[in-house]
């Protein structure tokens, strides 16, 4: 029993990672072991064929893998293990997305050998890209390149992971993807955007694409912590724990009361007093989470990804959700196309939205509008066996 | 009952076309009626909602629109009445690709009012792009354009239909979208490609895009009648009923006993001494009729999608379907990402390959790795009144 050896504490049955791809989900507890659930058509759960599953699932290819974080692109999958340097890919691999020097989709996870011995700290999957931060401070990126979104100054795809060496003497700490764009910040809290830029998801006044990294410098004075991406549009944090917005707002998911993009970062005034900690963009949605425990969402909710219990489609501005479901603090959340799963301190998990591929893991095919507690994954009545066997 | 008016012979509910998305069907019979089913999340079926549908059904939106064709892209769909000179498009609207002059997803069908009263004889859906053929034989696309797929000239997407314009003095008689490059041909036996190249999809012997159509000249000599697309490959069939392949190989889809990728059209030798009549590409497979009603298919098989009955994941030859299911003619034939669906002279239409949206007909999520008869849309056994109360 991979999930739980004798005499080891529950706690470390707890989920800490989480991540969602267009309509499957990935979480990682704190002992390394990774689940996935959802669809798997393109092999994006790991598990060695194409079907879907409703319930999590322990990854086999990666016990003892010692995993800690995990990240998911739209059809594909990462896991990132620290204590052992690796890096682990596998799903749909057009374009080399999955770093592996070739186009080869993996219906396994596979160690991705040009990472190997480096020390990836983070990871950011797009729709066909994928790009590594390491503990130096360097990013590596792969995958399509066709909008310039590697950062590489071409357009050629690159199937290895590649030093973006624009970025040399700037130590990175954080990266995020959208499906066609880039951005990354830096230990000096700076901001770079690079790639795909049509809807001014890039942040720089303008609407065309970069193939080299460019600094956003209408964020000039605030210091970037961390950054996140939806599907065509982009979101930074700075250390006062207030977001801004820029991009494709179609759907109101820029959360700024309108459906026009935005060339440049906006701080989202609705947040204004509320310490943002973490926040994650999906398709056409964003969720942050304050340091109170306290969830918001905007943008579409045609399918509930917004938890708000409301049928309306489309909300422009913040919507907390409600009743606060949680007592702790929120220390995972993320944004799949159509759904959303967030984890706490407490050790429970949550999921709403879109559940057609099973991606909420509850068991069943349904939407949900609200939050709904995923028992399988959290403390206390998660049975590791029942995993396991799944 | 749109489907079977009093007195109505029974051979109006014959099934005449049909087009497959990548996880979507849609049927047209011959009295007009348009039936769909399968993944239906971003508006592709058209029944106003985002839920799938294992069971043909019909689309309330178009009854009365006398369909005579319909045409699926990925995730959208399109239908054409040469009676009524109108052309509808429903489902993922991002880029334009629906015509309508914005980027709105619609759940239900819409006349395109830049087609509205053109004579459109023929349309091609690829990925996020459109291209529409006119009686008059004028060539205008619409939707993404940012690898020259329009073949315009430029990299600016185009919300409503445009006149390519490179074109005009050619009649151009048929086309075909892959999911970002096209190929047409004209009365006059020439081929022309534009938009993603990487490949050898264009067949002009390079790797490059092209923003303005290009003649295959690799072709002169030959007199080609219809042109069909993969994803990334390309299908030209000339008069003698011989097939030509050009562009991505990995799954074996070109036919060539190989997995190099060809960048100049290759006649597919193992079908030498028959005469091919239809042809459709898949996202990574290929099928072929010929005048006595066999199919060949070859390509990527793991869903069954090749309809072989073997588990065999790749065949980079054709292989003849077995046993011949049909003592008539093949009259329509169309691949989907991982399924295929054909009909026949005699009102039999059968599925086969990837089930789990719904997307074959037949009730269940079930794969089928050889050819499955769909009861409901075949001559003798199609309840009109089931179809549309489902």
């Amino acid at each position: 029993d991979a999930l739980r050896t004798a005499g080891e504490d529950a706690s470390t049955c707890t989920v800490v990672g989480l991540a969602c791809g267009s309509s499957h989900s990935v979480a990682v507890l704190a002992n390394g072991t990774v689940l996935s659930w959802g669809r798997g058509e393109d092999g994006q759960l790991g598990h060695g064929d194409a079907e879907e599953r409703v319930w999590p699932t322990a990854i086999f290819g990666l016990q003892g893998g010692e995993v800690t974080a995990v990240f998911c692109g739209a059809e594909y999958s990462a896991a990132v293990s620290t204590s052992t340097n690796s890096v682990f890919s596998w799903g749909w691999g057009d374009f080399g997305r999955l770093g592996h020097d070739d186009c080869q989709d993996l219906f396994v996870p596979k160690s991705i050998a040009g990472l190997a011995g480096r020390s990836v700290t983070t990871l950011a999957c797009g729709d066909t890209h994928t790009c590594a931060v390491t503990d130096s401070g360097a990013l590596l990126s792969f995958g399509r390149n066709q909008n310039g979104q590697l950062g590489l100054g071409t357009d050629d795809d690159a199937l290895t992971p590649t030093l973006v060496s624009a970025l040399e003497g700037h130590r990175i700490t954080h990266v995020a993807c959208g499906a066609e764009h880039t951005v990354a910040c830096c230990e000096d809290g700076k901001a770079y955007s690079f790639g795909w830029g049509r809807y001014g998801n890039l942040g720089d006044g303008h609407r065309t694409d970069r193939w080299l990294p460019t600094r956003i410098t209408q964020l000039e004075g605030k210091r970037i912590v961390t950054t996140a991406c939806g599907w065509r549009h982009s979101i930074v944090l700075d250390d006062q724990g207030c977001l801004h917005t820029f991009g494709w707002s179609k759907y109101g998911q820029l959360g700024h009361g309108s459906l026009a993009d935005q060339t440049l970062p906006k701080p989202v005034m609705d947040l204004d007093g509320v310490r943002i900690t973490l926040v994650s963009g999906g398709w056409r949605h964003t969720v942050a989470a304050d340091d109170t425990g306290c969830l918001y969402a905007w943008g579409w909710n045609k399918f509930g990804q917004l938890g708000s219990g409301s049928t309306v489609q489309i909300e422009t501005r913040p919507v907390l959700i409600q009743p606060k479901f949680s007592d702790g603090q929120i220390i995972a959340l993320a944004c799949g196309w159509r759904h959303t799963l967030v984890a706490d301190s407490l050790g429970q998990v949550f999921g709403w939205g879109r559940g057609v591929n099973g991606q909420l893991g509850c068991g069943n095919h349904t939407n949900h509008m609200k939050p709904v507690l995923l028992e399988c994954l959290s403390a206390g009545t998660m049975d590791a066996d029942a995993l396991l066997a799944t």
